[in-house]
């Protein structure tokens, strides 16, 4: 019976049984490696468990849909996720749960260990910290980091934005989309639109006190949003910026929204209520007036969930060696989503099934692209 | 095939093979158990991977007999360890190799981590830097801190010494010891000998300059040894001490003594030579000698190796619950790996097979009690 608890355990990859085995991979067979990978550690991705493995690294201080609840409470929601990469992605993933809070801190601590890991996955760290974490990250390591609610989050809404489209007649650059929520996910999606070809006064943004504007007072990613979506300087609520427009995202909270305001929307409006549990919307009410709606819940049709992501990028991201996660993968992984959904498309079939084997393959295959293109 | 690299890899053990696994597995099921283990992280140990894994820390400042070769170099050694804990006692461990190297970053760091390991091995890293990390983690977390090159080592050679002072007629506190090194090993022996009951005055430790003692220039973990350890105020070289004395330990560095050395020493001598890849003395032709020679070597009688001893410590440790290592449980792990060889006991076998499968359960056995009896 194992002694293992949790999601994951360890597996050897050696065989280790007799003498000549223990002293082929402990000692003092292993020193020779040792003091090649010493000499020249870019040999650490091909020859040890760094080629493969990701830190999935959570303070839980913005843990699901909770909250701050420590790091205590993270650890099974990331060992979790380690279970998940493994299940789809083949990747091997530990859960790392800083008790530390200050930015400084936690790069220092993921700085310290990133010699036994061949990615970070940071995961449900509140804002704004966290895109101080991200960046330094970005900029001080020379392995990719990515922040699944942003980067995953972003490409899900991406990829389902793009069968969206198709499926309503619409381009990029002509549509109008009303983010609500403007933490880690409203922001990175905004960011990922506007390189993807959606204009900066068909997007607005909206927090708690509603559309993000160069008027209001703020500051750090807020004020960047401000500045670079919204260009028509719209004011007002979310349920005024909403009036006449294509495309509701919501990662904010349950029950934002009534059905009258999925009315006010443009014809053939794309409604995702990403809230989770509750939407910001009642899915089935909102059908009656949009043609295409999503949710984050696996009982209704459209489930945008980040487990459609992140295995495939993880793997696409291991596989080709990147150093850094840049817009271009982020591209080019929502549109491989998309396009694995193929000749299924319609209205209730906008992402694939994260059974699909299809998807991890495409993904990986497109990011690995991308990274080669960037070389 | 396998994406895995390296000697470890990471298994799930949860099925996630439809939407109703990941809804139990991920979101939105685990959110309910990130509340009750976030109210308690004592539930931690039982219900996540904390309750059985090991985070192997090393900074590869003192690797195997290398010296300083960093914490890439590291990688390789920790991973191979992590397969060994999983292959003899089904641990879960994963290696973290630390850029730090200040003592309070090193410190900090792990104190970081801590969350989801349920013990901390500390390993390769030099002295004295060593001693003040262990003590500090030791005195700050609140999961047990096994520093193996200290801890591990000691009991090896603790559990050997039984059997060897066994087979030569003696007792403990009329027994003579010169231990050649004062670093982490020689150090954490001679401390564990006066806890087993060796007298002040039988225990010689040498360093490169010869016997410690109050009147040499000494500070820290040295300045200890030499106020505790040589009561009858022995001076001059390792040869000098080792004239009439009843047992060897060498941990420091190859062709230290001659066979004329060992024939100075008392009849039925006792002679571990560990320095590896050449011990201190040709064990061939120390036994010309002594009554009992060890080595580090797997191709000599007597192979004294730590692996012998980390498996059963975290085992037993994991299984207790322990919070800290202390000296009652490294001194029942030693006797029980003694009492391991059993009938089996000759001069040429005073430990048991690493591949012995009654050593592991008997070491966990034997932590796990003297961990109950503290309580």
């Amino acid at each position: 019976m194992s002694r293992s608890r949790g999601k994951v355990e360890v597996a050897t990859r050696v065989a280790l049984d007799n003498p000549d085995d223990l002293a082929e991979h402990y000692t003092p067979g292993v020193a020779d490696q040792a003091k090649r990978v010493g000499d020249d550690p870019s040999l650490l991705a091909r020859e040890t468990v760094k080629g493969n493995s990701v830190a999935i690294v959570s303070d839980g201080s913005a843990l699901l849909g909770l909250g701050d609840r420590g790091a205590a409470a993270a650890l099974p929601v990331m060992e979790g996720k380690a279970a998940l990469l493994k299940r789809f992605a083949d990747v091997d993933a530990w859960p790392i749960c800083p008790v530390s809070r200050e930015p400084d801190d936690l790069v220092r601590t993921v700085k310290d260990l990133a010699t036994s890991f061949g990615a970070i996955n940071l995961e449900d760290i509140a804002a704004p910290r966290c895109f101080t974490v991200e960046r330094r990250l970005h900029d001080e390591l020379d392995i990719p980091v990515f922040h699944d609610d942003q980067h995953g989050t972003a490409v899900v809404v991406l990829g389902a934005l793009y069968n969206a489209l198709k499926l309503t007649g619409r381009e990029p650059g002509g549509t109008s989309v009303v983010i609500a929520g403007a933490g880690a996910a409203g922001s990175a999606i905004a960011r990922l639109l506007l390189r993807a070809g959606y204009s900066s006064e068909g997007i607005v943004v909206c927090d708690s006190d509603g559309v993000l504007h160069p008027d209001r007072d703020l500051v750090g990613e807020k004020h960047w949003l401000a500045e670079n979506t919204n260009s028509g300087r719209a004011t007002g609520s979310v349920q005024d910026a909403l009036r006449g427009a294509d495309v509701f995202v919501g990662v904010s909270a349950g029950g934002l929204l009534d059905p009258g305001d999925v009315a006010a929307m443009a014809d053939r409006a794309i409604v995702f209520a990403l809230a989770n549990p509750d939407p910001e919307v009642d899915p089935e009410a909102a059908g009656k007036h949009a043609e295409i709606v999503a949710t984050g819940r696996s009982d209704f049709p459209n489930q945008i969930n980040n487990v459609l992501a992140f295995p495939g990028m993880f793997r696409g991201l291991l596989d080709s060696g990147a150093q850094r996660v840049t817009a271009e993968m982020l591209l080019a992984a929502a549109h491989a989503l998309a396009d694995v959904v193929g000749d299924d498309l319609e209205p209730g079939r906008i992402v694939p099934s994260v059974f699909d084997e299809a998807l991890v393959p495409a993904m990986a295959e497109a990011v690995a692209g991308a990274v080669r293109a960037a070389d």
